[in-house]
């Protein structure tokens, strides 16, 4: 297999690299805005490209239950019905069927669960994880996984591990009997980066809070050969020094020559970190959804907007962000519009945090190229770790 | 006096003109979107910008209950509050005070109300409005009136337009008392338009649904010489036809080197039919309230985005439309982002009415222009009414 992933410059364990989909050169490390139901909430596609998205996600549990991954496909696939040109990577469902979703039951063959929208009763098995993905035709799809619960006892993790384990054969074994099925298989090469036409497949290491279950998953999934290697599971209530032990346990067996994502997270300066340990993919809904409660990323640390203290401020929210809202607006404004309930605080809010976010990693690729990641990350994390307040 | 307003081309009574505001000019027959309370709701600044709005509303009642015209005044006026440095036009306060506030009561001095945010109480007097509207800052400010209520009698609208005519000359004695006082007045010439660094102070015409009270109140309005003229009290229920008897009754009388302002209406086709009799200048809620529920116009008339027909529609909303969302989205995207409650559903949909209704302005302008006004509109509400439910 080729591998579409190249890395152009290396500082200590951390890697920039750039990943070839069909729709477009992802540069890594690269954080990925949630777009969940189709739309990164509350943002114009446009203002997106503008902000340097590159790949957003898509999550295959709502656009399943709506729109329908059927009409998504009879329409051409999720780039065309959404109208995003560049790449997107869907998630295996797994998650949300955890997490949102009601009565949802687990055996060997899959999760039966209850649609969190009208109650109605469906199956995720692999394959239908897979072809529901393919149907979406992100440029990059997940393997469906258990997200282990934590705590979990270790025999409980173990037990886990080894279904997502078996989860995982299945879901490779039906996408490489059907992965001619994507909805834009058919394009012309003109209008698809010619170096990637198809779809790629990532495993999923689990392996709950065990560094030993951790390596493990790791060296089984590499096993099956994925293009690449996400590490799943974290962010799930554990504290930050375990997340940071899980992803070194998983780095220390994931190959080097493939993309390595890590799911759900973080907080600015933890994605920069996890960047520094050598991790390639992020994605997060903390930017759009602390946005749209008012919770602002910036240079100077965290900002709630409906703070009285700024309801004279006219100072832009963060003066060394080169964003287009810190350019015109002033913070008074953003908390005029956030406390009226305007329509427009979200959407402002979340243009500055997905600017935040975008650009940090833009510093972090800098920094590796110019060989000089620990030192901007130390400083970055010290800053961080003086105005802001861990979770 | 020197008026601020040029009339560069006429086709009949339609004329093609500019208002010189201290925030730039303003081409009209020109819509001017509604920015209730410093925000055209959904629509960042830019996108306005883009969208050729060289003019948007405030709405006094609103900004003077949050964040406070004091506030606002203090960080140097409306346009600098919101960092809009085009032309702004604000309200009196008087048909929100009418239509939004509780336990309201009119006497000769004024009106007392209570806030429909918190219940506190207030009082909006002549000298009030206007001097909330010089802390706001708005290029143009109207004179206080009451929106007389519809049905009304002809001794009540006789009355209430009386107390209109009383109440436009305090406003006006306030307001050359203290028009040096716009938070504004400072700023260096160069980044004002220098021919006009004052604001305007406009009459309102009321009478209700009888002419011969349109004409009087216009004539006695336009007695006290103001900057321009406003026809406010219609669209309040009242037979379109009447609307169209009242807007003539008055433009008789109204002066016609001054501007001429129809408050609050109306459909796309209406506003056409209005600026070919001659009317300047119109604003209403209508394309971005109705955004917001999904009814969309198009050149074939109004769309309701939620309609199941639209589910796997994958054409542009409108296809003459040359708007930013008419040339990306499809209506089946339109239709998800509404059905599943997206705030980009908002903002697009905003984005599309208000091109819309902006660009039959442009229109007007264009036909006024050439002078072949009346066939395009004659053509274009014969359109219209083939293809649009009328209200």
């Amino acid at each position: 297999m080729t591998i579409p992933f190249n890395i152009e410059a290396q500082a200590g364990p951390a890697r920039l690299g750039r990943i070839h989909t069909a729709h477009g050169d992802v540069d890594t490390p690269a954080f990925m805005p949630c777009g969940t139901a189709g739309s990164v909430k509350a943002v114009p596609h446009d203002t997106l490209e503008e902000l340097g998205a590159q790949v957003i996600l898509g999550n295959t549990y709502h656009l399943y239950l709506r729109p329908g991954h059927e009409l998504i496909r009879s329409l051409g696939g999720l780039h065309k019905f959404m109208s995003w040109e560049r790449a997107i990577l869907t998630d295996s469902g797994g998650f949300q069927v955890f997490s949102l979703s009601q009565l949802r039951k687990i055996t060997e063959q899959g999760v039966n669960f209850r649609s969190h929208l009208d109650g109605s009763s469906h199956l995720f098995t692999p394959e239908r994880s897979i072809e529901v993905q393919i149907a979406l035709g992100g440029d990059i799809i997940m393997a469906f996984d258990e997200c282990t619960e934590h705590p979990a006892e270790q025999s409980r993790a173990r037990a886990s591990m080894e279904l997502t384990l078996r989860w995982a054969r299945r879901s490779k074994d039906y996408f490489e009997s059907h992965s001619n099925e994507v909805p834009w298989s058919e394009l012309s090469s003109n209008k698809l980066n010619s170096s990637r036409r198809t779809q790629m497949l990532f495993g999923i290491v689990q392996g709950g809070m065990y560094p030993d279950l951790r390596r493990e998953s790791a060296e089984r999934t590499v096993e099956m050969d994925f293009t690449g290697y996400a590490i799943g599971g974290l962010s799930v209530g554990e504290p930050r020094a375990q997340t940071l032990e899980m992803i070194a346990a998983a780095l220390e067996v994931l190959p080097k020559d493939r993309p390595r994502y890590v799911m759900g997270v973080g907080y600015p300066y933890e994605i920069a970190q996890y960047a520094a340990m050598g991790v390639d993919m992020m994605d997060c809904v903390l930017p759009t959804r602390a946005a749209r409660h008012g919770l602002l990323f910036t240079s100077e640390g965290r900002v709630n907007i409906k703070n009285a203290r700024f309801v004279r401020d006219g100072n832009p929210l963060d003066p060394q962000c080169g964003c287009r809202v810190c350019s015109r607006y002033s913070r008074a404004y953003l908390r005029h519009l956030f406390v009226s309930g305007e329509p427009l605080a979200a959407a402002l809010n979340t243009v500055h945090n997905l600017w935040h976010y975008l650009d940090t990693m833009r510093s972090v690729r800098h920094a590796i190229r110019i060989g000089e990641l620990s030192g901007t990350l130390l400083s970055s994390s010290q800053h961080s770790a003086l105005s802001t307040k861990p979770r």
